[in-house]
């Protein structure tokens, strides 16, 4: 575990962190996270595993005024309390072109002369050729797990660093991409997450029974 | 916190937990997990949040002969170690007519006089139109990324309660619901977790940097 992932954990208590995880929607307006923190919680979020380890998930980070209000731009008047009382709403995307990523890396590490042509040859050739034939539909669903996973230990880290989240699903997902810059055709939205100090009540929801949602074969 | 969710939780130490959290393919053959242990994980999972609280996830827990030679069906050949060796295999599905369930949940409260006729309404008049009027393309998304989440922490609940696991990627997305006897209509496949004590040291894997995949503004 690199000293760097452990720096500002202040609740190490795993119950605490995951059971009493409820979403917040009003925060302390007056308490800003500073952009050394919020890398090191993302840093710490991407520990989470992704097929391949394609790690196909990208994270725009809104916490200055402009920023802001792009993101209130693509958000559903329901959520404004979010974006107006947050320390910063952190976007997470899917990278629907990861492969071509890794790709990338190895042909760096074998020009470096780090691995051979033949090693480079041998990890293009386990699982890219099953990525670089896939179907769009592949892609995005392949992303979009990979980002839905590292969304949940955002929240979870988050908590941890003694802040409260809202994961947010009501935006105009057509024009997330777009409107931070980013092409649309490679990026696709997953979630919002609202961060900050709490300046409310969680809200409290219940749910089905686990054996509801569960068969034994 | 209700009390069952604490009985079996062995490492609290949420740092230990969720950045030494790494995919083990080999487990000890001769541990066997429980039903109403995995059924007490699957519980302690669905803390998750999910879209409007619609909880559009599924759980097959194949932990009999006859369920895993099932799941090993389904799963490519570079997956058999783990069907061969662990304790139980989940796979979590996203349950595409959750919205469904919801309104089953909430007519069955009226008519047991729990909430009135108007109560009821208010609440179908949220966001239910939403789904109801959605396309199939955003149910899948919809129910991907809630159970993507669920998968998350399931990971790492598992290691909350001393176990190891391992989320898989490589299987016959098409053939996994009917495999199981589920509406592949309804029922969208999102993961397999190989669930069981290690027997073999995990593999390491590495990480671009946070700075490659975090744009600030």
């Amino acid at each position: 575990m690199p000293t760097t992932m452990t720096t500002n954990i202040k609740n190490n208590d795993f119950k605490d962190v995951v059971f009493n995880r409820q979403s917040v929607r009003q925060f302390d307006p007056t308490v800003k996270i500073d952009r050394e923190e919020l890398q090191a919680i993302i840093d710490e979020t991407i520990s989470a595993p992704s097929a391949c380890n394609l790690q196909s998930w990208h994270f725009v980070v809104a916490d200055s005024a402009d920023g802001k209000a792009k993101a209130k731009s693509v958000l559903m008047p329901f959520n404004y309390p979010q974006i107006e009382s947050c320390s910063a709403m952190i976007f997470v995307l899917g990278d629907t072109q990861s492969h071509l990523v890794y790709r990338d890396v190895w042909n760096k590490a074998c020009e470096e002369g780090r691995i051979t042509p033949e090693k480079r040859d041998q990890i293009f050739n386990t699982f890219l050729p099953m990525y670089e034939n896939a179907s769009p539909e592949f892609l995005q669903a392949d992303a979009m797990i990979d980002s839905s996973m590292a969304a949940m230990q955002l929240l979870l880290i988050a908590r941890a660093h003694g802040y409260d989240a809202n994961p947010i699903a009501g935006y105009a997902a057509d024009k997330v991409a777009t409107t931070f810059g980013l092409d649309s055709s490679r990026y696709v939205p997953v979630m919002a997450i609202a961060l900050g100090k709490a300046a409310s009540e969680p809200i409290t929801t219940t749910r089905y029974a686990g054996t509801q949602v569960t068969a034994f074969i």
